[in-house]
C-alpha cells in the first residue's frame, strides 16, 4: 500500500531529524496530517481525532499514536513495526474529562521523554489550543519549542516520484476543468456542475483513479466572484453570469490545482479588460520562473506587468503546494508575495493564482508548476484563456 | 442567501448568550466553522485561514473577522451590517511575523473588551495553540475561560428547519447508498464507485441540490474493513470482498450519515453472524430511544443484546450531529455511550454508528434519527440489512 519506496521515507526522516538537531529538538509532535503522511504513509480520515506522529532524534522510527479503531488504519498504510503503533480508548473521545494529550503525555513520560526538549506544531490545523495545555500540564518537565511548519519546509523540495503523483494529479485536473466548462450553461443547476467535477475528480483517468482534493470545488458564480472561497448552489446559471473555477486534481494526496473563468454570453468590458491583464501578468510572472531567484522577485515580474494598467492587488498570488489533506493544499511555507526571499530551487512546486476580485466581480486565472532546471513546467496543459460561452439555449432561440 | 429566518439566528445568538452569562464569560471567540455559520450564516470554504465571530455580551450582533478576500463572502452570506465585517490584510496570512491573532486582540483593544472574561474555543479544529498564545500576550488584562462546545450544546436540539434540512439530506444519502450498491462489482474499481457516490451526493434530488459532507465516502474493502476511516484506492473489487459503506447526505451543510456493509458473493460465517447482531442490536438500541431517558440507557440497551452473542463493542455506538464543516460531521456533545447522562429531548439528532471490528474484517450499520415526543424517527428509508451481492460477471461465466 506504499506510495513510496520505504528509502524515501527514510531520507524524509533523515532530513527532519537534521532540522531537530539544528534547531536543538529531541522530540517533534507531529499532528499535521500531511506530514504523518509524508513521514510514515499514514492515510486516513481520522484526523477529526487527535493523533499523531513522535519523531525522537534517537529512534529509528517514529510512532504512531492515535485511536484503537484507527490502529489497524496504521498497520495498513503505513511502513511502521507494529509495535510502534500505539492507541487510545474510546473514553477519549470527545470526553470532558479525559484528553488524548494526557494520554501521548503518560506515554512520552513512560519511554523516558518527558525531560526532554519537544517540539509542537503550535499553528498546524489539528493541534488545539487545548492540545498545547494538555501536553504542558502533562510533562512539567519538558522544554517546549514551536516545530510549526518544520516538515512543511522538508516537503518544499519535490522527490521525482513526488513530480510524477503531481502530473498524475495534473492530467486529472485538465479532464475536470473540461467537464466543468461544458457543464455550465443558463438554466443548469450549479450542484449538477458540481455533481461533475467531482466525478471527475475522482474517477481519474482510465489509467489511475483519483483521490479527493484538500479543497472542494470553488466555483462562485455571479455576485459571488467578488470573493473566492464561496462552493456552490442549487441556483441556476444565468446569461450574463460570470464564473470561476478554482479546482484540483488530486493522486495519493498529491495535488495540481488549476483556476479559469468563464462567461456565460458576452463578457463585461470590465471581464473583459481584467482577465487580459490577469493573463499578461501571470505570463510574465511564469516566464521570470528560473532557479537562483527569489520568490518576492517573481512577484514583481508580476506587480510591474499589471501596474502598467492601473489594477492592483494586495494579496499573493501563490504558494508551495502539493501533498496534503483539508482543509488546504497550499503547505503555509514559501509564498509568492513581496519580502519572501525564499530562492527558488529545481522541484519545487508552487501553485500560481493571481486572483482580482472587486465588489461586485472578480477574475482568477491559475496554474500549477515545478522549477525546472532553467526555467518551469506547467503541470496542467489547458489554454490560458478567459472562456466564452454561448448559451446553447439562447442560440437556438 | 440566509438558510435560517433572520428570527431564528436572533434566537440562537440569544441561547448563546444565556449559555455565557451563566458561565461569566462577556466576549466569547467563536472559530468552530459550524458555530460561524449557526450564529451568522456564514459559508464559505476560508476556514483555512484563522477566522472568528466575535460575540459579545451588551452587543447585538457578533463581529466576522476574517480575511480581506473573504469578507465579500461574509458579506454576500450572513445576516450581519457591513460595517460588522472586518478583515486583516494578506501579510497576516501564512505569516512567520505576524499573526491574525494579534489582528484580533487589537481590534478587540479598540473596542473596549481588552478587560473582559473572554472565552475561546480552546478544543475546537481550527483554534490552534498559537491562536491561544497570540491571544493572551495581545490581551494581557482579560481573563480567559474555555468555551469549548459552547455554542455545539445550543445546537443540540433542532428547530423545526433544521429537521426539514437533515431530512432532505436523508433523501440525498437513500439514493448515494443506492448507487453506491448498484456501482460495486467484482472488477470495477474503487474510485470508480467513490465517483458515483459523489456524483449522487451533490446532484441531489430533482428538487434540491447536496452540498459537500463534513467526511469524504468512507469506503475500506476487504483486509481494510478492520478499520472504519480508510478512503477508496484504484484497485478492483475481487469476488468475496467485504465492503463498508459509510456516507452521508447533506444540504445547506446540515448531514444524514448512514452506513451499510455489503458483500461480493457470498459471506463467510463470521461476517454473517457479526452482521446479525449488529443489526439485532441496533434495531434494539433504537427501539429504546425515547425523551426522559438517558443515553446512556440507549447504549445499555445495545450492550445487552450484543453480550448474549459474546460480541463485545468497546467504542460508543453513536454521537449527536447536524450542521458542519470538514473534518467531523459529529458535533462532539453527546455521545451514546456509557456515562453520558444527557436526557433525550425531542428534536435531538444522533447518528447510531455501532460498527464493530476485528484484525481482519468489520461490520458497519448505522441509522441517523430524531427523537419524537414518544420515540424516534429514523431520517433514511433504507433496507437495514447485510447486502449479498452476486457479481454479474460470475453468474455470467
Amino acid at each position: 500500500m506504499l506510495s513510496f519506496e520505504l528509502a524515501e521515507y527514510k531520507q524524509r526522516i533523515l532530513k527532519t531529524k537534521e532540522k531537530m538537531v539544528s534547531q536543538g529538538i529531541d522530540v517533534l509532535l507531529i499532528t499535521d496530517p500531511a506530514n504523518m503522511n509524508y513521514l510514515s504513509g499514514y492515510d486516513g480520515w481520522s484526523f477529526y481525532v487527535h493523533q499523531m506522529l513522535v519523531l525522537i532524534l534517537d529512534e529509528e522510527q517514529p510512532l504512531w499514536i492515535g485511536r484503537a479503531q484507527d490502529a489497524n488504519g496504521a498497520k495498513v498504510t503505513t511502513w511502521l513495526y507494529h509495535e510502534n503503533i500505539i492507541s487510545y480508548t474510546d473514553d477519549y473521545v470527545q470526553s470532558t474529562t479525559k484528553h488524548p494529550m494526557d494520554f501521548v503525555a503518560n506515554i512520552l513520560t513512560e519511554i523516558g521523554q518527558a525531560n526532554r526538549t519537544i517540539a509542537v506544531e503550535k499553528d498546524a490545523y489539528y493541534f488545539t489550543g487545548m492540545c498545547g495545555e494538555r501536553l504542558k500540564a502533562g510533562l512539567p518537565n519538558a522544554t517546549f519549542k514551536d516545530g510549526t511548519n518544520l516538515v512543511n519546509w522538508v516537503r518544499l523540495i519535490k522527490s521525482d516520484q513526488e513530480i510524477e503523483y503531481m502530473r498524475r494529479a495534473a492530467k486529472i485536473v485538465e479532464r475536470t476543468m473540461q467537464t466543468a466548462i461544458d457543464s455550465i450553461d443558463v438554466g443548469v443547476r450549479e450542484c449538477d456542475v458540481a455533481a461533475n467535477i467531482y466525478h471527475a475528480q475522482i474517477s481519474g483517468t482510465e489509467f489511475f483513479g483519483g483521490d479527493y482534493p484538500a479543497i472542494v470545488p470553488l466555483m462562485p458564480a455571479g455576485i459571488k466572484t467578488s470573493t473566492p472561497h464561496l462552493t456552490w448552489s442549487d441556483d441556476r446559471y444565468k446569461e450574463g453570469d460570470t464564473v470561476i473555477l478554482e479546482l484540483a486534481g488530486c493522486y495519493k494526496r498529491y495535488h495540481s490545482p488549476l483556476a479559469r473563468t468563464l462567461v456565460l454570453g458576452q463578457p463585461t468590458q470590465q471581464v473583459s479588460d481584467l482577465s487580459k491583464v490577469v493573463i499578461e501578468g501571470l505570463n510574465t510572472a511564469l516566464e521570470a520562473v528560473k532557479p537562483g531567484i527569489t520568490l518576492e522577485e517573481v512577484e514583481l515580474a508580476w506587480r510591474k506587468s499589471i501596474e502598467k494598467s492601473g489594477f492592483k492587488k494586495e494579496s499573493r498570488i501563490g504558494y508551495a503546494m502539493g501533498l496534503n489533506y483539508p482543509p488546504d493544499w497550499g503547505e503555509h511555507t514559501a509564498s509568492i508575495r513581496p519580502g519572501d526571499k525564499t530562492i527558488l530551487q529545481p522541484n519545487m512546486t508552487f501553485h500560481m493564482i493571481p486572483g482580482i476580485w472587486y465588489d461586485d466581480f472578480g477574475v482568477e486565472l491559475s496554474e500549477s508548476f515545478r522549477v525546472t532546471e532553467n526555467g518551469c513546467e506547467i503541470l496542467a496543459n489547458f489554454p490560458r484563456e478567459l472562456f466564452i460561452k454561448h448559451s446553447s439555449i439562447n442560440t437556438a432561440s
